[in-house]
C-alpha cells in the first residue's frame, strides 16, 4: 500500500436504488474500513431525507408500457437508508460509486445527475448493475469497455451503443472504469477493486471476515444471457 | 405453493446491525416480492429514527478488552436504515429474522429483546451470522442443531452450549430454525429458505434476477475454521 491509496468514496443514491447494488460493496468497504482508513460519503441528489429503494414507474421516462416494464416485475418491498450529502454538498472525492436498480433507468436521464458524474475528478469510477449506462449516458464510457445487468442487457446497451459492452464479463476494468453486471455481482467488482487497489492479503481478509468467496475471474459469468431462460410467458406461469 | 406459505416477515434492526447480514437476505425477499405477496417490517428496538450499523464498544457489555475485541477490529464507516416498526408495535409475523454484527453482541445481553423473540409466534425463525446465538440466549435453541459466524465461533458457541452447534456449515435448517454461518451466508440462507417454502422454479427466478449463484449445499462451508489463518500477529502484519 502507497500514500496514493484512495481514500475518500462516494456512493450516489437516488430513489429507487437497488439495496445490495449499494449494500454488497459497502460492505466489503465495511470491513476495509476496520482496516484502512477510509470515508464514505453516501450522496442523495436533493435533501438528507433517507432514500428510498422504491420508485414509482411513471417518474421513469419511457418506461410505462416498454418491453423493460414487462420483463422485469417490480419489487414491493421498501427500505430507506440515510445519505450523509447532497450532490451539491459532497466532498471531493477519489472514488464514485454508482449504483443501478430502477432508480438507475431515471437517474440516466437526470441532467443533474449526468453533471455531477461529468464533473467529478474521482479518480476510479465503480459502477454495479444498471449504473454503467448512468455512467455511459455521460459520453464518458465512449470508446471504453464496460459491462452491465444481464437481464434488461439488449435494452440497456442499446442506450449507448458507442460504448464497447462485453456480453460475457462478471465486470470489467477499463482505465479509470470499474463496471460490474447485476446486483450481487457488485460484490465481485468491489472485491477485486480491493485487491487490485489495496493489495492481495487486505483483500483476501476483507472477503473472508464477511464469509464471501469472491469470484476472481471477471470473465466467469453465469448470467450472459440469463433473460433467455425467462421468455415473458415463463414469467406468467408461475 | 399454497395457500399456507408465509407472508409477513419481520426483521430485527439493533445498533450495530452487520449490513449485508440485514441488506444481502432482504435483498432476495426484495425480489421475491415482485413475485409473491410479501410484507417486510423492519424492527427497532424503541424508536423509528434511522437505525445505525455502528455501535460503541462500550454498550457491549463485557467486549472491551475481551478476546473478542482483540480478533477483529470494528469497522470505521456508518450506515442507517430506517425502521418501520419497534418491538412493541410490530405485527404478528409469519417469519422472524436476526441478523448479527456487534450489535448482536449486546443484543444476546437485552431482555426486551430476548423477549420479544421468546414469546414471537413466527412459523419460522432465521438468522444470519452471530444472530443465532441472540437466539440461542433465549434457550429456543437447546437441543437442536445450529452455526454461527466462523470467525468467532469458539467465543459464540461457549455462550450456549446446550445448543448442537454445526462448526461446519453454510447454513443450519432444523426444524422451526435456519441459521447461518457468518454474514454473506445469509444470502444463502435465504436463497435455500426461498426454494424450500415457494418452490425450485420461484427461488431460481429470485437469484436469477439478482445475478446470485447460490451455495445449493448446506455442508460446504470453505470458512470453517478461519480464524485459524489469522493469529493476532498476522493482523499486526497488515
Amino acid at each position: 500500500m502507497t500514500q496514493e491509496t484512495p481514500t475518500t468514496f462516494g456512493y450516489l443514491l437516488y430513489p429507487g436504488f437497488a439495496l445490495l447494488d449499494v449494500c454488497g460493496p459497502l460492505e466489503i468497504f465495511n470491513a476495509l474500513s476496520a482496516l484502512v482508513s477510509i470515508q464514505m460519503s453516501l450522496i442523495a441528489l436533493d435533501s438528507l431525507e433517507p432514500v428510498s429503494t422504491c420508485v414509482s414507474p411513471d417518474s421513469i421516462p419511457g418506461f410505462k408500457g416498454s418491453s423493460m416494464e414487462k420483463m422485469l416485475p417490480m419489487n414491493t418491498l421498501e427500505q430507506k437508508i440515510t445519505p450523509t450529502h447532497t450532490l451539491d454538498t459532497v466532498p471531493e472525492l477519489d472514488v464514485l460509486i454508482i449504483p443501478g436498480g430502477f432508480g438507475g433507468l431515471a437517474a440516466s436521464q437526470n441532467p443533474k445527475v449526468l453533471n455531477f458524474i461529468k464533473s467529478t475528478k474521482a479518480r476510479h469510477i465503480l459502477t454495479v448493475c444498471n449504473g454503467s449506462p448512468v455512467l455511459a449516458a455521460t459520453g464518458l464510457l465512449d470508446g471504453h469497455k464496460a459491462t452491465t445487468n444481464k437481464w434488461l442487457y439488449e435494452t440497456l446497451v442499446a442506450s449507448r451503443p458507442q460504448v464497447n459492452w462485453v456480453a460475457k464479463a462478471r465486470w470489467v476494468h477499463d482505465g479509470r472504469f470499474w463496471t460490474s453486471s447485476g446486483v450481487s455481482a457488485g460484490m465481485d467488482l468491489a472485491s477485486a477493486y480491493v485487491r487490485e487497489i489495496y493489495g492481495e492479503k487486505i483483500g483476501e481478509l476483507v472477503t473472508d471476515i464477511i464469509e464471501y468467496t469472491p469470484e476472481l475471474n471477471p470473465d466467469n459469468d453465469p448470467f450472459c444471457g440469463v433473460y433467455k431462460k425467462y421468455p415473458p410467458e415463463a414469467l406468467q406461469d408461475l
